[in-house]
């Protein structure tokens, strides 16, 4: 049976001063009137019943997702004690699953990203989830076509098309992984781009509980230690205690490092569905409506003169904001805070909540 | 006797949003704890003493003005009954210091300018009250050497320099007007500032109270006569209602127009200290620290993170303001409105209320 596991701890800094240490990017409300979490759970459609849905998070995070998700079962939240990254966060969901179906498949999702055409989503991870059933030791990633040569994402290097009946009939090719590539420098990206064979690595993922945990086992034997003794104390009163422990003793380790970069079932379907990781605020421009001049004004009182590429969000009915005379600037308002940047600079909007955390002004974080 | 006369009617839009119709830009506080209009007054000092200094205002503003000027007493404010520019406002002063005092000399000084080093500022008005007391026909004006060609002000070309006792005490020159010139284009203003000849008209005058009367009597006899209506009725029960009446009918002209354009014996003083009038947010960085990036930064929190040549201004101590990669950019924020401009794009500052209005949104204004 297919599962889906949806990691949602992320503390993403980008879109100060929207998101904050207890409001994550996930937990925001970009596109619509749905947050990207909700977005996440809504997109599984009819691929995944609620009650296979496991939303994996840290424990502060825990209440708010609740909240915004009330349809699911109480359960469905594992609340990891400290964060270590995906393998451990991965290997968490993965000994839950394996607990309720040895055979039990998982899609792996990050919460706050923006997906468009569902259905063709969809697709995608029925494709994955054949691959998977054709031969239970493979490892699915899904590989986005770069659209320009980012220095933000890891990249997927395809090797040859797999020919096998599942792989043909995926909408979209199917390839082993010849390599997997940490975030590049511009001139590596380029390079990428130019290849036609890397991918973004979108950090979606589709296996087999158990074979990830065997994978684990194999690559990061103490991380699979500590997973199976906490496995070994579920149900049991000592578990909350055994979680902790265990947990905190886990290196921070990526399921990329931890696993894919070394293992060798791995393949790639290319990902044929709209996919943007909202990396910065400049994310607004593709997902809202913009007016003549290039603004997006997205704030329920705005008003540009001679404005041009200006990006403007707030949530206040009563306070107008407007900008004048000024280009590619982007203005975020909240109660207790304000950000206007140049919407290209992702390295000084990236810099503030350092330097917020220097001056000692933790309230803002 | 020397009276001033502080006109502080003015509705400025140029410093929206801190500037509202119901707080001008006069009782802004841009330099430091005192309003424009405190500092004003302040800057008297003893050349003038509170019971002869008169505030000419709109009656919506008048118990605003009060509230900030509370040493002054009740009858310094002079309230129009409407807006008529500054001869009828000037006359309406006239009249009331030609009864205390018929020989009186008033000082007329806008209440919206910055003007530093007040001792030498009293010593030009010293200067300016001689002359007046040699000749009382006079008619004198403060000007300003250009610093910039603006197209802001109007402009006084100078004629030969006074050659009368009076005028050779006088720290800085004192010369015969040639002529007044209107807001010109900015190749005019360009010809104007390279002449060497050229003021700012800094809309300063000081005259006797008998000699303007007189002026508007010649050239402007309809206002004159309102005037006297006016001055005929004081004290008696009709007069608020004559004031309304005679007001009401009088044109909006300004005393540049209905007098010093036409009259014979005008004279300017070269105003040897600094002086701004602050026209626009840009004017903040020429009266607040900067630091080394060349950042403003008036506001109780703020962060600029690679950002140059911006103005922050705010007042919230809770909130923080952070401007990242923008270079020359105005924030300027207030609880219901926040504007984000081009600091040198004045034109476009100067459409905001203009473009509020047409949407409804008078509650910005």
């Amino acid at each position: 049976m297919l599962y889906a596991v949806i990691m949602a701890g992320g503390s993403g800094t980008r879109l100060w001063p929207e998101s904050r240490a207890s409001r994550p990017k996930q937990l925001l409300c970009l596109e619509g009137t749905r947050s990207l979490l909700q977005a996440t759970v809504d997109r599984l459609g009819n691929l995944v019943p609620p009650d296979r849905v496991l939303i994996a998070t840290t424990r502060e995070l825990a209440a708010a997702i609740q909240d915004q998700l009330s349809h699911l079962p109480r359960g469905a939240i594992l609340a990891e004690p400290c964060p270590r990254n995906t393998a451990p966060c991965i290997g968490l969901a993965a000994i839950r699953i394996r607990r309720d179906d040895p055979e039990g498949t998982m899609l792996v999702l990050p919460a706050d990203q923006i997906v468009a055409e569902a259905e063709t989503f969809r697709e995608a991870v029925r494709a994955a989830a054949a691959l998977v059933d054709e031969d239970p030791r493979r490892l699915v990633t899904f590989g986005v076509r770069p659209g320009y040569p980012a220095t933000g994402f890891g990249y997927i290097e395809r090797g040859e098309p797999l020919g096998s009946a599942a792989a043909s009939g995926a909408a979209a090719g199917v390839f082993r992984v010849r390599k997997f590539h940490e975030k590049p420098g511009p001139e590596k990206a380029q390079q990428y781009v130019a290849s036609g064979s890397h991918y973004w690595n979108s950090g979606m993922f589709l296996w087999r509980a158990g074979t990830i945990l065997d994978c684990l086992a194999r690559y990061q034997p103490s991380v699979h230690a500590g997973l199976e003794r906490i496995a070994g104390a579920a149900g049991s009163a000592r578990f909350a205690e055994v979680l902790t422990r265990e947990f905190d003793a886990m290196p921070r380790i990526s399921i990329d490092y931890a696993v894919m970069e070394k293992a060798g079932e791995v393949v790639v379907v290319e990902a044929p569905f709209p996919w943007d990781d909202v990396g910065s605020w400049l994310a607004l421009e593709r997902h809202r409506p913009r007016d003549e001049d290039g603004n997006v004004l997205d704030a329920p009182r705005h008003l540009a003169i001679n404005a041009q590429g200006t990006i403007v969000r707030s949530n206040d009915p009563h306070q107008v904001i407007v900008v004048a005379g000024v280009r590619d600037v982007v203005v975020v308002v909240t109660p207790d805070a304000i950000l206007v940047a140049d919407k290209h600079d992702e390295r000084s909007m990236a810099a503030v909540t350092g330097e917020l955390k220097k001056r000692g002004w933790e309230e803002y974080l």
